[in-house]
C-alpha cells in the first residue's frame, strides 16, 4: 500500500517519518548502530523477509542513511555502512530506548543497556532545554506558526511558560 | 498485514517500535501535542482515512499512550489526551524534528520550529551525554550484553566492549 507522503511537509517530524519513519527501517538502523553491516546479518538479527530487507535497504540508501561499502573483510560481499546523516540519527533511537525503558517494561524484566564504553555507565538521559541551558518541559513549548497563537486557549494543561529562571542551568 | 511483534524483546528500542512505531501514530502523538483532541481534528490535519485513524487511536488508547477524555467545551465529544506515558514520547518527537532539520530541507525551504513558548526562542539540541553530564558520541556507547563484546571488533570507530560485568546494576 503507497501511503500518503509528507516528503514535502513544513513540519520535521512528518518529514523524518515519512524518511525513516518504517519500523524495519528503524530496527535496521539500530542494527547498524551495533556493528551490524551484512544483508545476511540484518536478515539473522531481525528475522525479516529477504524481500522486505531488500526494499528497506534500498529505500535507506536511496536516503543517505546507509551507504554500500565493500566487505571489511576483503570478500566479494557488500556491506551496509551508516552514512553521518545514518548516524545523526542516534539521538533518535536512544530517546526510542530510554522511552521504552521507562515505560515497556516490568520491574523484574531484563533489557538492554546503552553504556558509556569506557566507563560501563548507563548513559545519561536525553533532556528538552532552552538553547542557554535551562531545563524545559514539553508544556513550555510550542511549535512557531499558527499552533503558538491558535492552540494556546484549548492546549491540554495549558502549555504555559515557567517563570522565567525557575529551571536550574543545565551543564553540558 | 500482521506484522513479526517484538512485545517481548530485550531490546527497549524494538518494544518502543513495537508499541508505537507505527508511521501514523507518532503523527497522530505529534498532533496531540500540538493540542488536537478530536477524531475529526486528526482526520483533517492528517489527512488519514477514517478507518485508519480509528485503529490507531484504539491502539494507542490500548497502549495507554492516549486516554479518553470528555469534552474539554462540555459537549457529546469524545477527546483523545497524552497520558504521562504519551507526554513521556515527547523527546522522540523532538529527536526525530531535529534530525529533519538537520537533513531533509533545503537551504531555502521553510520548516516549523520547536520553540520555548516564553522567550520565542528556538529550544536547545538535544545532546547524548554521560551521567555526569560529559558529552558522549554514539562510537563512544555501546548496548550492554553479546553485542559490547561480539560486535566490538568489526565496529566502524572503533565501539570496544566495556570490561565484563563492569555495568552497574540498573534500576527500573
Amino acid at each position: 500500500m503507497k501511503r500518503k507522503s509528507f516528503r514535502e511537509a513544513e513540519c520535521p517530524v512528518a518529514r523524518t517519518l515519512d524518511a525513516i519513519g518504517d519500523w524495519w527501517s528503524l530496527l535496521i538502523v539500530r542494527d547498524a548502530f551495533d556493528g551490524i553491516r551484512r544483508f545476511s546479518a540484518f536478515q539473522q538479527n531481525l528475522g525479516i523477509a529477504r524481500g522486505m530487507l531488500s526494499t528497506r535497504l534500498r529505500d535507506l540508501v536511496e536516503a543517505e542513511v546507509l551507504a554500500l561499502a565493500p566487505a571489511s573483510d576483503g570478500s566479494a560481499y557488500q556491506e551496509y555502512v551508516l552514512t553521518k546523516k545514518g548516524r545523526d540519527l542516534f539521538l533518535v533511537i536512544v530517546a526510542m530506548r530510554q522511552w521504552g525503558e521507562d515505560h515497556l517494561y516490568r520491574a523484574d524484566e531484563r533489557h538492554s543497556v546503552l553504556v558509556e564504553t569506557a566507563t560501563g555507565a548507563p548513559v545519561g538521559r536525553l533532556r528538552l532545554q532552552a538553547e542557554d541551558g535551562r531545563r524545559l518541559g514539553w508544556a513550555e513549548t510550542c511549535v512557531s506558526g499558527a499552533k503558538c497563537d491558535t492552540s494556546a486557549a484549548d492546549k491540554p494543561k495549558g502549555r504555559r511558560a515557567s517563570p522565567a529562571g525557575s529551571n536550574p542551568p543545565r551543564q553540558l
